[in-house]
């Protein structure tokens, strides 16, 4: 995506071509995906004034060639950025100034990379690439309302069968099993927190029996590469009348933040409208109010209370207000939204109390 | 695992203390999990001479207080440096000469990192993290056997069940639910490569339907965070003569490598042994031999021509041959071996050709 004004940006900071890359293991370049639709071990270079290319080591070749790059050439080095440089040589690119993303490059990268870039220089742009991430093209919100859409679907059919589930894994499995079958993928393992496991926001499901009380659902799947994100809690049992008002005021807090989303505001302001909002229990508010999604679970704009990003049309972000009493019950609500003129969910999950 | 030896590490290499991070998203740190169990969002100090330390943000704290560290802290600085600099003088420590994974450290981290510890020097311990992660203790070869335990009796249940799978991503969707059931996790997304997809070793499963011929089958399982992988390829229809002398040479490649495993092997000649036992077929050959297996799915020793490396007791690592034949075909058949005076198979599922 993107492409022609990520030339521009690499043009605006004199920059001969950008390069960023999957190694061995170590760390995923969600820019390469972005940029190239590939994934897949590999480096792909944008120089400022010529059409990408990717590299990819022999056995992923043929996965390669299905990615968005035309120009698909072969790793013939044995070190990585040995084949780099000498793939700039082959098509004549200049390597005075180049462009990285220093947010997934690594210090031990940096060196094999400096040993073949000898002089040199290197410039930063993973923010600029954020900062293009953060506003949607048509195409990115057509995906996105549909994986939003598979989110939504996905996790009713739980909710449906929740009674059904033993143990929290087995209802974490069966989110997992309906997103697999369908082609997707998950775009982070589902949280199932029931009873005092719900009090810690980023709890991992066990093999231990659902509690009575709160259950938090947390689960997004990814369709063609795009995340969607969506909480909702539940209830098994009887909740007492405590319970209920806190989940209602939690319930109001998510509802009105969204109301208050406008253009150009300020997220800070936002998170304080919602802290407002839940009174008495704000200290149990942990967590940021939500976050950007796109190719990343968490992107641009951060809405939280440090964050100086503002609300533009065409972002699209989380707002997800939770309440934790550790050792007792958490509740989280969460839907992702797009701001287009106005905020519009695009999980559209029913937020009312479901008692199961 | 293994804090007193990586102690005697930071002792020899004269730093005051280590620190491994899990920041905002970026990048995981399996050394962080692999000293002290926690995987969440915050930092890892070991020093030198003391106890060692984790500090999370508010969000993990509940979490974090299950891991192996006692010595628990809560983020109360709004940069994440900052508080881990703040943590270290609160403990006293020296902030002279500082240890950090640089194959997990981004360029961004350490330009904020360096903000906080101005003077410092830093060394790199990535590869010393490596090596001592390369030989297992007795608690990690229970573990892992456990782990390629798991893995056997989900494969060969997708096995039995192949069948009634109509695309590969159901097949795929199988294991996954199988695994997340039981409460564990996956240590990759499972390959399910039929027909001429199976020629792309990293191919990702798709909702097509499942194509006659030989279909790839990777798969592995993390158990208490310890990875094991296991490749079997089967056969949907009848396989021509060609096919079935194919498969037996690679499984007879694969069964003679295994046989070749011997204390201080050099693995770059375990990799000649099978290319040259695999004849005319050895081009067909696209990646390493194999790899070692613990908290990554990948680490040390690295089965490759290019390796240096060289088995030892107590090493787990895969063996893994492929051919693979564009538009066509590919067969792959791994096994995650541990090394203990013999090669000793963990992962056991029959390798002789099924048909289904």
């Amino acid at each position: 995506m993107k492409i022609n004004e990520f030339k521009l940006i690499l043009e605006r900071k004199n920059c001969d071509f950008a390069v960023f890359y999957n190694s061995d293991s170590a760390i995923y370049s969600p820019n390469m995906f972005y940029f190239s639709g590939y994934r897949g071990l590999g480096a792909l270079i944008i120089p400022k004034r010529k059409q990408p290319l990717v590299i990819a080591p022999d056995m992923e070749l043929e996965r390669a060639g299905k990615c968005l790059v035309k120009k698909l050439y072969r790793m013939e080095k044995k070190k990585f950025f040995e084949s780099v440089y000498e793939l700039a040589k082959k098509n004549h690119l200049k390597t005075k100034r180049i462009a990285i993303d220093k947010s997934s490059f690594t210090l031990n990268s940096y060196t094999h990379f400096k040993k073949q870039f000898k002089k040199v220089k290197t410039k930063d742009i993973s923010f600029e690439c954020l900062k293009l991430r953060e506003i949607k093209t048509q195409d990115e919100i057509r995906i996105l309302k549909k994986s939003c859409s598979y989110a939504d679907k996905i996790l009713q059919k739980a909710i449906g069968n929740f009674s059904s589930f033993k143990t929290e894994s087995e209802a974490a499995a069966f989110l997992e099993y309906e997103t697999k079958k369908l082609g997707l993928e998950l775009s982070f393992n589902p949280i199932v927190a029931s009873g005092s496991n719900g009090s810690m926001p980023h709890y991992e499901p066990s093999n231990k029996k659902i509690k009575n009380g709160f259950c938090v659902l947390d689960f997004g799947i990814k369709y063609k590469g795009y995340c969607s994100d969506i909480t909702r809690t539940i209830y098994s049992g009887k909740p007492s009348q405590k319970e209920k008002e806190i989940y209602n005021l939690l319930l109001k807090t998510q509802k009105n933040t969204i109301n208050q989303i406008k253009n150009n505001k300020k997220c800070s302001e936002l998170y304080n409208f919602a802290i407002t909002n839940l009174g008495k229990y704000k200290d149990r508010f942990l967590h940021g109010l939500g976050h950007g999604v796109g190719v990343e679970i968490h992107e641009m704009p951060n809405l939280a209370l440090s964050s100086k990003d503002k609300i533009k049309n065409s972002m699209i972000f989380t707002i997800e207000p939770g309440v934790y009493f550790p050792k007792k019950f958490g509740i989280r609500i969460e839907d992702t939204i797009l701001f287009k003129n106005k905020p519009i969910a695009l999980t559209k999950t029913s937020k009312d109390l479901l008692i199961v």
